[in-house]
């Protein structure tokens, strides 16, 4: 099998599944994850390993984490707020983790209740562990609200590229840029991953992109053009900032998939399969809204183009 | 006031109108133009010199377009499919007339009962007719299916761009290209406007797109990107394929604009005035579903960015 022209990395299970209500049943997280590896997708970010009495969703994570690496060629990674949840998340067995860090100091201390000097401090922790009882788990960072926030409206660029450079100084292996609000624009998305790409070389990671000002895919474009080939996304939009109405946070998986694949741009992944995929997210989450044109418009004639 | 980087034409009383089922009330239609030239619009397509027997929406153009033109520094413009209809326009007043012309042959005879190269001859005849009646009347054609047909698939690109030469040397003085199903992607787009404003120069006209598939900004982006500076779009994304649901047709007026103000390429229309246009358009047609993530997410925080 060769490799994709992008790495699409699928984070319902995860970003999506926190911003939901309804608690969605272990067996049927299982059974979306199986269908998303099964469509194609080669990274799953699997769940967070937050304390279960603050986000009961995720109660069960060491649980889906177990059954997530039994599936072939899939690297499995969760989400770890600090060095606790890092050490559940290694003895679940997960290939990769991610940690959350806001690039704007508001942001942070809402949050995670922490400055973000106190995150790369508490990164500079996790990498130890890291280094002492999972040397081959790569740590990879996301900086948050990289593109605006909403609490302290713009971040200055200037900050997000030094607070980058402040996490990989901590060892961490790969950094991205998250646009947590959907305040990002494409000509900004060139200018901070440029920069980002510039200063950290072969760590700069990916774009995680949202769809709440209906950019998301355009964002994804344009940081392509400047050469990032690693995306973040959520099967039928699945998360973000349920607030707005028909407003879906994160860029919807099968758009994504969709665009690049009718770019030439090859991703790996099923575009059928990936659209069968919804049936068990949505078994499992009974009334949740999904979005996505591509499912709804259906694959245009002649497809593949 | 300084000349907009980008020329925004709405197209929503033509194109959103025609494809809705409820027929808007003239006064309804003459509130909702002016709030679009309020928010600071120039050119909008206000509707089609078409038999009213076929689309009984469009049975009061000339009372539109006469109020229309009253308003200050507003480009009235028409769709008209042939000589008659071009007739009637111009004894109402336009300032600018729009033919559509077919990428595809398929969809030439199932929209207009004629083929591409008989298009092209009524090109001739109305072009014929505005000189001898109204020389400083600029015709304009949109070349539909431009990326793509749902009746044969795919429209060699070498088709569509004969037939723009084509439309050219009938005497036309702007030809743009549609997306008339969604089925267009921003590598396409990037590789078709290049090509056009190489053949055309000048006369290379503006990206229509659709957000059929959710890649309209996407693909206004890469249009952008290679040169292209006029763009239609529909407030409320009204028009295009209603079959979907969710699945808006045109690109959305408000995110088009908030796209580019947020890049800093300035549109000449301000944004909250745009966004309060959305209500005589409802009020003029009640539980007809509108489209927008921007208005619905509202500005983010520390606009103007």
């Amino acid at each position: 099998m060769s490799t994709p022209d992008v790495h699409i990395s699928e984070v319902g299970p995860r970003d999506g599944l926190q911003s939901v209500k309804a608690t969605m049943p272990t067996a049927d997280k299982c059974r979306w994850i199986d269908a998303l590896a099964a469509a194609g997708l080669r990274e799953i970010e699997v769940g967070s390993f937050v304390p279960a009495r603050l986000l009961p969703q995720m109660a069960d994570v060491a649980e889906v984490v177990r059954h997530a690496v039994t599936l072939p060629g899939l690297t499995v990674m969760a989400l770890v707020p600090n060095r606790r949840g890092a050490e559940a998340a290694l003895a679940a067995g997960v290939h990769k983790l991610t940690l959350p860090v806001s690039a704007s100091e508001a942001h942070s201390l809402a949050n995670v209740r922490k400055t973000r000097e106190q995150m790369v401090a508490e990164l500079r922790e996790v990498v130890a562990l890291r280094n002492e009882v999972a040397p081959g788990v790569p740590v990879e960072v996301g900086l948050s609200t990289a593109f605006g926030c909403t609490l302290q409206g713009l971040v200055p660029e200037d900050e997000v590229i030094a607070l980058a450079v402040a996490c990989v100084d901590a060892g961490v292996d790969e950094v991205g840029l998250s646009d947590t609000t959907g305040m990002a624009n494409p000509a900004q998305v060139r200018r901070l991953f440029t920069r980002l790409r510039a200063e950290l070389g072969e760590r700069a990671g990916a774009a995680h992109m949202h769809n709440t000002r209906g950019l998301g895919l355009a964002n994804c474009l344009a940081a392509y053009d400047v050469g990032v080939r690693a995306f973040d996304s959520s099967l039928g939009g699945l998360g973000g900032c349920p607030y707005a109405p028909g407003a879906s946070g994160n860029v919807v998986t099968e758009d994504l998939v969709f665009m690049f694949e009718a770019m030439g741009v090859s991703t790996g992944v099923d575009i059928g399969q990936l659209i069968a995929a919804r049936e068990p997210l949505q078994a499992g989450l009974p009334g949740e809204p999904v979005y996505g044109m591509t499912p709804e418009a259906g694959l245009p004639k002649g497809w593949p183009l």
